[in-house]
């Protein structure tokens, strides 16, 4: 499990030639620092005077973040389990007919699967800067570069796992569904770095 | 240290309300994970035939990768280290004109710290995209979307490093320095997300 290592031991694991962890865990883990900071933004906001009225507000989305920050955590987990099946099913035999279609029915189905953690990689960070968004107006002036740094991360988060949906959804025979499913990733990047620019653009406005 | 944590303690003391670790560690994290992805695709492609002509030039990168990944560890340490004093100095006595202009003298100087460490920072951060540029186009094409998620990532902390650049150096009366500061970061960002981007839409080039 990712979350017991420690930072070196992770980044060890990350530069070897190991395929698992690689660029969708680590995704995953930026968008997790992104929820972190979002989190610490709510922590530096909430028992101040001055942010009383939104007080409630920032409760809830304290609990919201960090159900996402786990979430992320889950999914580089997730994204190491999906890897060793999909390369088992490469390694299946083609001898015969029979191997053969079975070998594709096989590779199909994990593919589908190695495609849906990116995924929700990236619906999850798209949440996480859906709240930073609501950060960067109503949180705590004071910590408004977390929130920068926080949306910076989480835009990595979403066009680093992105890479890994076009790579699984690039070798499926199925295309209705391979189309659907970048269909569903292009629209999360063309929103996300659209908001994530746009909730930078403002925190550097307050900043500068 | 910061390296020592787990994952999951080291998110969660990024969640709390303690200035410390902040956005400019979490900046220098993510630099870490882009490094550490670059190391795997290097690795990735040193010893495979198809790719012998760069071995060398692959083994020289994959040395200088892990020097800049340790450095953005430490620099993650570094830039908790320098909060205190900064912190302690906005505390310091005004009672009269001597308090006064020593108190400004430690404040000038711990600022200037301060803005040292995120332009540290992103410096690195700065190196890492170089290499990564040069593994898009001479690295092994099995890894390619690897170079695609830490390209991500290493923007994520120049963009998220210089954050705290800004914070620090407006705080500084003397403007010369502060401005000199800013232009430094500023070159950075221009320069490094025009690359990072140019480096990202080859990758997706190549993936789709």
């Amino acid at each position: 499990m990712v979350e017991q290592n420690t930072l070196n031991e992770f980044l060890t694991m990350l530069s070897s030639k190991a395929p698992v962890p690689g660029g969708g865990g680590a995704s995953a883990l930026g968008g997790a620092l992104g929820a972190a900071l979002g989190q610490m933004v709510i922590n530096l906001t909430i028992g101040k005077k001055k942010y009383a009225d939104v007080e409630e507000e920032m409760a809830g989305l304290l609990q919201r973040m960090e159900q996402l920050k786990i979430q992320l955590v889950s999914l580089a987990d997730k994204d190491g389990e999906v890897f060793g099946p999909l390369a088992a099913a490469y390694g299946l035999p083609t001898g015969t007919q029979g191997e053969k279609a079975y070998k594709e029915q096989v590779m199909e189905e994990r593919l589908l699967a190695a495609s849906q953690v990116p995924l929700n990689i990236m619906e999850t960070a798209s949440q996480v800067l859906d709240i930073l968004g609501v950060l960067a107006d109503k949180g705590s002036r004071m910590a408004i570069s977390d929130v920068g740094v926080g949306v910076s991360l989480a835009r990595a988060a979403l066009l680093g796992a992105v890479m890994n949906v076009y790579i699984n959804t690039k070798s499926m025979k199925n295309r209705e569904i391979a189309e659907e499913l970048n269909q569903r990733a292009d629209a999360m990047i063309t929103g996300g770095t659209r908001k994530a620019d746009q909730i930078y653009e403002g925190v550097l406005e307050k900043l500068r």
